[in-house]
């Protein structure tokens, strides 16, 4: 195996043993050590990889808006080449939710990343500039739509953009078990129901 | 001062000092020792308010969801005897979003303990029932609003319910400054009104 690809994959050995840790024991145990011991492999072995905690999380999180991508994208195939915005955004949406393994850990890795980013000027750096992109990617599908009828001309693309990014909010809901799963889709339905309602 | 009011009170004094540091250094760093050095007093006198850890942050987040509650009840004065259940909801979503000092420290407070639950089975149980007992009071509101054809007979008060309550999701936009306080003003503002949109 070429050295460049299997570097990358032992990151990624380590990424997905980091989000491990973060599920299961909180991010407050994603030390180089406990994440050393969770991959099976030995803490300087970790450092080869990664000089610093930090540079782990970060390429952690990289990894995993990846991964969320790659799910995306899979999902999207069944709608052929040219998918409604409305299944692109619904595909989206669902797959930043908690609702299977997959998504929980990349879910969980999330919102971890989040209050990390809180304390450490790096990490809101990356994580600004990573929600910025995500949520400039959703303003895109959202202006489309509204220029292909699709969306009321009298929505404003960025409050509507907020709106849709806002339903991550179920995310407690179901983490706690308050809401069933079903119930978290059937809200991110009607959203986009009403958001659509206006379709030419 | 009579005890048990004093007793009260120096346990909200370290309620404080919790949310400081989980507002300030994320609560990996909530130790009974860094907290009892935030609040300026000794690790012993923390003990003894607080057997454990859990049981401060416990007590943290319920003081936390208190505290929100009242802010919630001094912002409705305004509105006289009997709000009208748009302001009520808006007044209870704004100050779950971190638009201001002291509800910035509660909401980093409720989202920390959300992940704290994940991995701890009391406060799991005790995070899960404050939230399905704050969702059940929307809930309340949102059925006496669709009863007094405030809110279209068609909606279904749990999904509404659900949609509201996850408007709590434009936090990380705020906190790492993807989006402007008012924009977030904006979103709330317009989902309440489309709720609104179908009364009498």
């Amino acid at each position: 195996m070429p050295k460049q690809v299997d570097h990358r994959e032992r990151r990624e050995t380590i990424a997905r043993a980091l989000w491990r840790v973060v599920e299961q024991r909180g991010i407050a145990h994603a030390s180089v050590r406990e994440v050393a011991q969770e991959a099976g492999i030995s803490h300087g072995a970790v450092q080869h990889y990664f000089a610093t905690r930090e540079e782990m999380l970060v390429f952690a999180m990289d990894f995993a808006s990846e991964q969320t991508a790659g799910r995306v994208a899979d999902s999207l195939r069944a709608f052929g080449d040219r998918p409604h915005p409305r299944d692109l955004l619904r595909v989206m949406l669902t797959e930043m939710l908690p609702l299977h393994p997959d998504a929980r850990a990349t879910s969980r890795m999330s919102a971890a990343y989040v209050l990390e980013a809180l304390h450490d000027a790096n990490i809101h750096t990356r994580a600004r500039d990573g929600l910025t992109h995500g949520r400039e990617l959703v303003e895109q599908i959202v202006r489309q739509a509204i220029a292909d009828g699709r969306i009321g001309a009298d929505r404003d693309p960025a409050t509507e953009t907020n709106l849709l990014l806002a339903l991550t909010g179920l995310t407690p809901l179901i983490e706690l078990g308050v809401i069933e799963p079903e119930a978290a889709l059937t809200a991110v339905d009607q959203h986009l129901e009403r958001l659509f309602s206006g379709e030419a």
